[in-house]
């Protein structure tokens, strides 16, 4: 009666610190030497097969670590599950603990950082055909900037020791 | 700087025992006096605007309760985050644990139920747009019941004292 193929697909056992039984951790981007993120794992839990479809991830940033500032139409569901981080959304910048949720709105500057001594993760709900993501301009930066606190929450900082 | 309804919808602080900041329990279904489930409230959590957009939900059964013995055509993520339970997939009986992942396919008989003596609550992906469940005939019931393993989880049972 059981088919495994179908089995595995419904079904993901979390393990706690390893993730996910038989999910493989991925490089969170393809960019080779790209300085636009830092320690950043990407983990794919569901990927449905339509267009419109719901995929959804698990991304754990290192201590000192944070993903791409980056913006683009489509939207992202966010839901912490381990440690604590920071996101930027828009003109705001939230902390993040265990099953608080974000809404990402489309074309909304978005940025995640881990805070503190341990790795922040993740789950991101996503749709499965998406656009590719836009990278602020030098100017962008810089109007982003002039909110102290996003200049804060942007600015390249020390790894902790 | 701020707007503040821009702010509520794309931000919900987790409190633990009392859900999110700002979200109401809502009744699982409309029905009065519907006995195909037990013990089930209902949070909205995101809703985007579009059709196929993605709406998330947190369901938490409490102690003997259970979801509706369903099928239907659109899907679901089902990621468990307080509590134990189980849930039926199509021939499958799986036991659920905070952050498992388990993917509800299209027209899978589903049905989840809260395990001991702990509430047990799960966040679930779906589409805004979505098709209304069919319940299962006796004759189906019974088709599902020739499994014993489905018959034992689908039984009536008595609530922990």
């Amino acid at each position: 009666m059981t088919n495994p193929v179908f089995f595995q697909e419904i079904f993901s056992r979390y393990l706690g610190e390893s993730g996910w039984h038989g999910v493989d951790a991925l490089a969170y981007k393809d960019e080779d030497g790209n300085p636009s993120f830092k320690h950043v794992t990407r983990m794919k839990l569901v990927a449905e097969g339509s267009p419109d479809g719901t995929e959804l991830r698990y991304f754990e940033i290192g201590v000192g670590g944070h993903t791409t500032l980056e913006k683009h139409e489509h939207t992202h569901t966010v839901i912490p599950i381990k440690g604590e981080g920071a996101i930027l959304v828009e003109d705001r910048v939230l902390e993040l603990k265990t099953n608080d949720v974000v809404y990402v709105p489309t074309w909304a500057w978005h940025q995640v950082r881990a805070v503190g001594n341990e790795p922040f993760g993740f789950l991101c709900i996503v749709k499965v055909e998406r656009d590719r993501p836009t990278l602020p301009t030098a100017q962008e930066i810089e109007e982003l900037k002039l909110n102290p606190e996003i200049a804060q929450f942007i600015k390249p900082r020390a790894v902790n020791p």
